[in-house]
């Protein structure tokens, strides 16, 4: 082999990225990208806006595909092509054609393990069944569409209400079902707190989606070879003729592992900030990784699309002899749930507490504009600060507008290790269509000041 | 006189947050608040949706009244009562009752001074004439609003085409008027650059809005006792049955002036961080002070009301024996123009430029949303950063959507001195509806970083 070779296992967010980037800055490198799937460089989010055909075509979420790669950027791609086993010694991995099954080494000069994550499955009976999903690839997003289309389902069942149950509430409602959700733990949405998921809930009722928490499905019934009910763990038994299993998500690192690469405590690929594994030349990247929490100070697992682009170019700029690191996450995460856009970032109260932090929190409600005009909505804001020096540690927000944005001032703000004192100084903007004077990010960040120093 | 008393001089945004703190911290105090108009604590902001009846009424723009702060704060306002002298030995004031003629003197212990700003009025023949107004108190606003309802005035002349004159541009036109605006420098918006400006200019047109640059009004001619026409100093003329001037602003600092109290050099009032001035229980915030500019490193004038509101409520708390401090500001400001939200922090390139600053600027335009997401639009940003370390210095954008809390994003980075390498690895909120993966904000701070590094 003469070029120097980049191998990406999996081609999505985190491999394209990568794969894009070395090639920008590395010209001459040979890269091959394999990926298990049929599709590349698509967007994963947009899965629900599919179903609720709020997108009308698939080809929408398909940012680029082989062809592009191949014809703009000399990169050869590899759809339904598998990486059975990697070979640090020999520094080969071992390829299988999905559709052939034909099998062949491969050596590589630098490794980029981009295999994602998989939905984890609860053991649940009748998994199998015509009518039950899960939704991962945009394979899985396409089956739903097609099902939805050939089927009309009237009764929806989302299994898990975090954020792609809340999506896809919204998105199995615009689609025309009466959609139930199932939580099997006593709250919806557990990466929050409870007056920020008391809100979310009622804007689920007040859209006719039933919530059921505290309960699991234990078998999928069929009649005619269709999923007709779920059964609980209650004894309880639900009409319905779709579903989705939507329990998190597992990542995809038992590859890494068999080859000697070490993984965290959270089960993921551990890289450093220049998204290197413990094995020279292989790096890891994206939803199968671990990212570095600025808050909690160690790596977690929070698989989510923006890190896998931000770790995939990082990987990508090193393995091309760059010198580029990722310094980590914060936590933030938005979604649209019906009417509300719902966001946090930092840490939650309940992760305060488990994590033994002495913080103190607090709750505001303000305008998203100024209050005489026309639109203006609540905003609720919640904060957690740690109670010695009043450093922002987290914030949760939910509204009807101008929340996914004012959560980013927050993610600026703790990322930059602000007080909630120096926040509440912030020059920020004032336009009356667009924010009060006191702009709820002031005054939610002024109360928890006043709370902090006993003036409250 | 046995209580302590707290003078107020001026009672709309900045007395009226110090008063109301001062009151919070000292139930004790008396505090007595001298209001030159004949409202306080109003929306001066709002002006432009009263005038387009998008807001109906004029006391949905009163906040709290006289009665509110008498009954609810124990706070006494003197409406129509001007401030004549301040005798800074003696520690007394002497007031003027509008209505009576009546003159007395008043002992304080503390002085806030919030007497505002005035809008500047350029020599203008026939500026008395009816329909002919400038804006700023509210009883402007209900004034305008009042002649539009009587004369039903078709075409609206703006002199100015600044924040306001953006403002009433949209405003004229929803109460159905024909709208000229006319600026004597040869572009909008002064306050931001060209690629931000010509939007804003494409936007006017596409709203049938006429703009002349480089142009001055000379004389206003008047048929019937109300205004006809407009004589530029070209010679030229032009129809106009009410015209609006807002030319600026200037600090009403004379009183200071006048009772030995120093003026920065921009002519008004200095302050320190505590909001004093340099004579000893003399305050000062609001649109009458200077703020100090954490960008320049020096006092500016930019009166706005969320700085009013922020000095106010520090100069309240050091006035009760409190301990507070005002940073600075950042040069945050946002405004809507149609369907455009605007904003800008920090400097602009021609600031950088006028400072000597060795600077790069970039600009980039990106999606507001994810791409495949019903209702996207582009987001122009451009950004200036120190060239040495790649500090941001500013950040201006323009779009139909999410540029006014993306703003505040990048205000907060340049408040807490971030350099475009770490916002572009900031940890933001991503979800279709609101944003694409990799946001605006952090792609106009690659390419900027990449245009410092050479890479561009």
């Amino acid at each position: 082999m003469d070029r120097e070779r980049f191998i990406v296992i999996g081609g999505v967010a985190a491999g394209m990225s990568a794969a894009s980037r070395a090639r920008k800055l590395k010209p001459d490198m040979e890269i091959l990208v394999f990926e298990k799937g049929g599709y590349v460089s698509y967007a994963g989010c947009g899965l629900p806006y599919l179903i609720s055909d709020k997108v009308k075509s698939s080809d929408r979420l398909v940012v680029y595909d082989a062809k592009f790669f191949k014809e703009k950027r000399n990169i050869d791609v590899f759809l339904h092509h598998e990486v059975k086993r990697i070979f640090p010694r020999q520094k080969t991995v071992m390829i299988r054609n999905m559709a052939t099954g034909e099998e062949k080494e491969y050596p590589y000069d630098k490794l980029l393990i981009a295999t994602g994550a998989r939905p984890f499955v609860p053991p649940i009976k009748g998994m199998d069944s015509a009518g039950v999903f899960t939704l991962r690839p945009l394979e899985d997003g396409i089956a739903i569409k097609e099902y939805i289309g050939r089927n009309s389902p009237k009764q929806g069942l989302l299994i898990g209400a975090g954020y792609i149950g809340m999506e896809m509430a919204e998105s199995f409602t615009e689609a025309g079902l009466k959609v139930t959700l199932l939580e099997k733990m006593p709250s919806i949405v557990g990466t929050m707190d409870s007056e920020i998921t008391e809100v979310i809930e009622q804007e689920l009722s007040r859209n006719s989606v039933t919530v059921l928490k505290s309960k699991a499905v234990v078998e999928f019934a069929s009649e005619n070879s269709h999923l007709s009910r779920a059964i609980l763990d209650s004894g309880e038994s639900l009409n319905a003729d779709i579903a989705v299993v939507g329990a998190g998500l597992r990542p995809n690192s038992e590859i890494a592992k068999d080859a000697g690469i070490e993984l965290g405590k959270t089960g993921a690929i551990k890289v450093n900030q220049r998204m290197e594994t413990n094995i020279p030349d292989i790096y890891a990247a994206g939803d199968c990784a671990e990212a570095y929490h600025l808050v909690l100070g160690r790596n977690v697992y929070i698989p989510l699309g923006t890190t896998a682009n931000k770790q995939g170019r990082v990987a990508g700029e090193n393995i091309a002899g760059g010198s580029a690191s990722f310094p980590g996450i914060v936590g933030t995460a938005i979604f649209k749930v019906f009417d509300l856009e719902v966001g946090r970032t930092g840490i939650t109260e309940k992760e305060a507490r488990v994590e033994g932090i002495d913080y103190a929190a607090n709750v505001v409600e303000h305008g998203s504009r100024a209050p005489y005009y026309p639109g203006v909505s609540k905003i609720r804001v919640k904060l957690v600060a740690d109670r010695s020096m009043g450093r922002l540690l987290g914030a949760q927000m939910v509204g009807r507008e101008g929340v996914s944005k004012r959560v980013d001032v927050f993610a600026t703000a703790i990322t930059a290790q602000m007080s909630v004192h120096e926040i509440r100084d912030l020059d920020l903007g004032y336009a009356p269509p667009f924010a009060p004077p006191y702009d709820p990010v002031l005054i939610a960040a002024d109360e928890l000041h006043k709370k902090l120093q006993g003036k409250g």
